[in-house]
């Protein structure tokens, strides 16, 4: 049993203290950014669509050929991660990553396929952001300046960080990122707007991170009657729309309420936005 | 002393056994691709271009924000390293990688200023590939799917992981990267060609790295009178050039004979690549 200072993660077949979790600095998560990563919702005793994280797991790999097929291992330590760290928190946060393993010399091409990867694993207690979820946050427009496949769920987040440090200094909660002029999606968020009733959103491409929660809301969408468009949006589109949030596992439906000097609707979040978002907090706890 | 066995490496103020060198999995390099490197050539007991290696390493540093101050830090753990190592070899090649440091909880943005960057580096000797410089190498043409921002140094580095691979799958020495049809420059190195005698090498942008080496080539240019110029190159220019090279700290001066079908003047290096590459050589063992 866990005691409340400590934390304990999983990292390469074994259940340590986080403090003990160490990588080589030779591994090519650390020196290449050669490594994938998901983040999964566990409520109450369930993993939330771990089945669709898994699948995106395996194409994220498969995308980057890095050779991991052992996933039973995954569900095994996430159940054992749970036990033995015993958070009093009924909603927790599960961030699970895999590199192509650490390698001497260091060199760009792959190294032999003996090579392990490493896998990381750990869990935190999830506190929702209620106020941004109640109120709606602002973000900003920032230019999109990830790399080319953004579809594979890589730990090439730098521009991430640079964009979403960006909206923190600019009190916004989110960075939409915006390639040629066209919304592509969050820093770790997808978009939506609503327009007369309809949701609108970016069309899956190399730019874009086919999100589970993005998943959900189409499902949601189709069982409840409420037309979805995926297409591109421009950015001179945006003031057209009634209503704009973003998705995420950790964000979940967060009404956006100002994207840079322009307020949305009135400045409040949108009837669409608050039935989805409720939707949504309820398939999640269900 | 250092035994032939053992390596010594030097991770945040510490010099200690590569297999004792450990990060934690929370560390920004391991989870965002949040940091920067350098690698710099080891002469006899000398550092090759070391100042234009610092000052890079400063606007990198800068690029990200990164509160990285202490640069006395690195010449003195370099001048441990090389001591207690003590490899037979006169040829040594340094890596340097500074990241934003390690932080728990994950989150996209900056950790608190109180963080302290993350320091590491290591020492290896250095064997130049004889056999590619006499006889030059193949190279393929791949996509340039790197992010936006390839002038600042940053570890960023899987789609350069990723065109490498695909190079070594293809026989070939290095991938060639373009950019709307345009030549960038390689996977770890930059691109010059030669034509009636003068040289030409794509202009310096937010999608190339300002090389050491490149630098230099200009400044044996200027000494020796050959005309450089700097510009963009097309992808269908290629074929009417006499002779292509690949310039890097590792690659030195790299004649290009074969890129993808077309063979490159005669299929042997050119006069012009010859003289370059030797005066390069006879200044990093000055």
């Amino acid at each position: 049993m866990g005691h409340s200072s400590e934390i304990y993660v999983y990292l390469n077949g074994d259940i340590i203290k986080k403090e003990e979790a160490k990588v080589s600095p030779f591994d090519r998560g650390f020196q290449f950014a050669d490594g994938v990563y998901e983040t999964i919702r566990w409520n109450n005793g369930k993993l939330f669509k771990f089945t669709e994280h898994l699948e995106r797991l395996k194409r994220s790999l498969a995308g980057l050929k890095i050779n991991y097929a052992t996933f039973e291992e995954i569900k095994r330590a996430i159940n054992g991660l749970v036990k033995i760290n015993a958070f009093k928190e009924k909603r927790l946060l599960i961030y699970l990553q895999i590199t192509r393993g650490n390698f001497f010399p260091r060199q760009h091409f792959f190294p032999p396929l003996t090579t392990n990867p490493t896998v990381f694993i750990s869990v935190t207690p999830f506190k929702p952001k209620e106020r941004e979820l109640s109120e709606g946050i602002k973000v900003i427009l920032a230019d999109d300046l990830r790399w080319g496949r953004c579809d594979i769920k890589s730990i090439m987040l730098l521009p991430n960080v640079m964009a979403r440090q960006e909206a923190v200094e600019n009190n916004s909660g989110e960075a939409i990122l915006v390639r040629n002029n066209f919304i592509m999606e969050g820093t770790h968020t997808n978009f939506f707007a609503v327009k007369d009733g309809k949701l609108y959103t970016p069309s899956l491409s190399n730019f874009i991170l086919s999100g589970i929660t993005r998943k959900v809301i189409r499902e949601i969408c189709n069982d409840n009657d409420i037309l979805i468009s995926e297409s591109r949006i421009k950015v001179d589109d945006l003031k057209g729309f009634d209503e704009c949030f973003i998705t995420g596992t950790i964000s979940e439906v967060t009404p956006v309420v100002q994207m840079d000097d322009w307020r949305v609707g009135d400045g409040k979040p949108g009837p669409i936005t608050l039935r989805l978002q409720k939707i949504l907090c309820e398939m999640i706890s269900a």
